[in-house]
């Protein structure tokens, strides 16, 4: 058996290969070269390409594949392709999708093709994706899949064997059978490990775990992730509020919520949509970035009318006009530290009533303490460097006002933030950085005033 | 059966049970309530606690359940724990651990404990641990088990479900037992549902999965959850060189890399490191954080030099003075949604030789059209403001030339990084404010001299 290296070497490799033979038009060896690929590898190259590329690509995919492939992808991409397909290709490969990714495509179409493509799937199919429709996005309901396979708990395991023969192959990712009741009500489950090391006499009833969790079907997705992560989970199943089983989740699922969830602090913090797509059109790119900008100008200009309130001190001292982007420039990182480990613990669920408090004293306490040992330092470096003693005491002084500021606004933005709804890990660092360059350029323009102007 | 809602509220009301019941010295009962926890639970509370409270619980746990609850832990609390243990009770602890977690409770040690804790182990545990040290941290050696259950590839189904009934239960996340020659070089696999679905009579050969994908000791972690993730794998066979198994990795690991791999970008970009605890000690905290600051004081120091250049300009108008930061902010805004981009397509394997010069074209034209846009928005704000059409025509050049710069530099500063092997989500952010900077005040300042001194 060989050993199949699939590393990022030969991921390059291939997407090399496959250039060259684009370019150089050779598009039924391109073709041939999709067709030996799995769905995931296909998807992985796709998200690779630029977009010429890409259209080329999606082309030449195995129709059959589409579907699959499409399961694979960001929501940006599939977007994008799914503009490109007719409504009876996207019925096709629908066809044997997931509940959850087929909910997801047809919620992302326009009215008239939504219709169309329901309209050419099986009545069963139909019936699937309404029900998943039903439930909000982002919610449990919306992971979840309905291909569970359930048991009684009044049979014994040589019948559930026998049955499981009869039916063949299990859906993906199982490793648990539900055991419900008549009504759907979910008492327990029984791994399949169980199944297969037990005595076959047994009744399901005694092997089953009736403390087996559930997840309420309206769960927010990214507490469903905190759950499979806290508890190592493969699968778990899906209820309603009266105990119904519903469906359940699988943790290749949570995986992309995680990824996304962890993704969406990352480029939040730096003004960027999570589902933006790395070699997506520029127009498309530059459109979207447009507002963090736009609000940076509003937040630079506020600074800048913040100088201007002391354009008597600048005009006397050009030195102050060069020394006066250092406190703020400190404050912003020391501020933003603080504010990634606040938005880490928000979204990692760490951070409650019980502990926000303590939280926001002890990072006010390193912004103190930092602030010392930088305006010590500023201190000395501008005393050296512009031979003023009174210089270096003022900018250090303004120093360690904006880094104790830095660290109380750091923890408490994002804390308020949540509180007011708005998501921290995309105005968090927007805000921050406005009240430590306003804070800042107060703070040393203002002592320097005051001092020298006197 | 009850539907655990295990959700945010319920941790809430735990942890304020417990914080009341532990100041008001109820010891005893905190003792109780840790005891009827799962240990994931308990991870869980320590991780919010404050280090006072977190050392008062850490006492009040059951000694048996530590090692299951030292899995679930972040590094740095690990670490914190672990210096409050005597050897015996870290030994103890250890006796049931997994491989991997074993292998890094023991790499953390001094070595006088290591070599005490090793010595209190059973004979098969220390073999066990001796072998996974062997192996480099963030390899896939470091992160696999070596609990594996094989089977020969000659025998036939019935065998191997006679087999399982006696052996009893199987290890945790077992999806899939491998099928391995007399020198345990790797067949293929058998997936649980394969052997609850098939034909008693059939022989395992012919039922094995022989394209079976492995993963080699030696890949990087992140290349390992990259398959995890691309593949919906739930486990996965570890092999040598020669294709000799050696173990498995389960999904539950791959999470935690995952994780952990966002995390390192997120904090990284705001210049944080990953592992920091948020509940952590302040002055292990406060120089943790000094790399950054410091790092950022030079910069700030080098952007002020560059403003020292045209001092001339500065003394003659203030209002230049009042305006010559709104420039390098725009640019670094700008700069950083380009390098948060390109640094989430690093980690997810997307950017390589074939596509890193289309991706930075993209990005300057990106920054070209967006310094456009705001540098005429720029130009009418500044003419309004102030009143003059020179002045506002200058701020608008500087900030076309900034940002198609910081363009050039989000998207080519990472990839220059990583093919001289620095960690771009550590130091790119750095290094691009630097460049955002000193640019933009070279171009305001330099076209502002030009214009307004001649």
């Amino acid at each position: 058996m060989p050993i199949e290296a699939l590393d990022q070497e030969l991921t390059e490799q291939r997407l090399t290969q496959l250039n060259q033979a684009l370019s150089s038009g050779m598009f039924v060896h391109v073709r041939d070269m999709l067709q030996r690929m799995t769905a995931s590898d296909i998807a992985f190259i796709l998200e690779s390409s630029p977009p010429r590329t890409r259209q080329v690509l999606w082309q030449l995919v195995d129709q059959e594949q589409s579907g699959e492939i499409l399961e694979e992808l960001g929501e940006d991409m599939k977007d994008q392709l799914i503009s490109l397909m007719s409504p009876e290709c996207l019925a096709r490969a629908t066809a044997g999708m997931d509940t959850d990714d087929l909910a997801y495509v047809l919620r992302s179409l326009p009215d008239t093709l939504y219709k169309q493509v329901l309209h050419s799937m099986s009545a069963q199919d139909r019936a699937r994706v309404e029900q998943a429709l039903s439930y909000p996005e982002d919610s449990a309901g919306s992971l979840m899949n309905t291909d569970t396979v359930t048991l009684r708990p009044d049979v014994n395991v040589d019948v559930v064997l026998r049955y499981l023969r009869q039916r063949g192959e299990l859906p993906e990712a199982t490793d648990t059978l539900y055991v419900v009741d008549r009504r759907d009500i979910l008492l327990g489950g029984v791994k399949l490990s169980t199944l297969l090391t037990c005595n076959p006499t047994a009744g399901i009833r005694s092997i089953m775990d009736p403390e087996l969790e559930s997840i309420p079907v309206t769960m927010p997705d990214n507490e469903v992730a905190q759950l499979f992560e806290r508890h190592d989970w493969v699968s778990a199943p899906v209820v309603d509020s009266e105990g119904h089983l519903l469906g359940r989740i699988t943790i290749d699922d949570v995986v992309d919520v995680i990824r996304e969830d962890a993704e969406h602090s990352m480029m939040g913090m730096a003004g960027m949509d999570d589902d933006e797509d790395t070699f997506g059109p520029v127009f498309k790119s530059a459109f979207r970035r447009s507002l963090w900008l736009t609000f940076n100008l509003f937040a630079a200009l506020l600074a800048a009318s913040v100088s201007n309130m002391f354009e008597g001190t600048l005009e006397k001292f050009a030195t102050i006009a060069i020394l006066m982007t250092i406190v703020p420039s400190m404050g912003g990182v020391a501020g933003n530290q603080t504010l990634a480990l606040v938005i880490r613990g928000i979204a990692l669920g760490h951070i409650g009533q019980s502990n926000s408090r303590w939280l926001i004293g002890k990072e006010l306490a390193i912004g103190f303490l930092n602030g010392l040992l930088w305006s010590a330092l500023v201190f000395t470096a501008v005393w050296i460097w512009k031979g003023d003693l009174a210089l270096g005491a003022l900018i250090g002084g303004a120093m360690l006002i904006n880094m104790t500021v830095a660290g109380l606004a750091g923890a408490s933005i994002p804390l308020i933030l949540k509180k007011l709804n708005v998501d921290p890990a995309l105005a968090g660092g927007m805000v921050l950085t406005t009240v430590t360059d306003v804070i800042g350029l107060f703070a040393f323009l203002g002592l320097a005033t005051l001092v020298l102007m006197s």
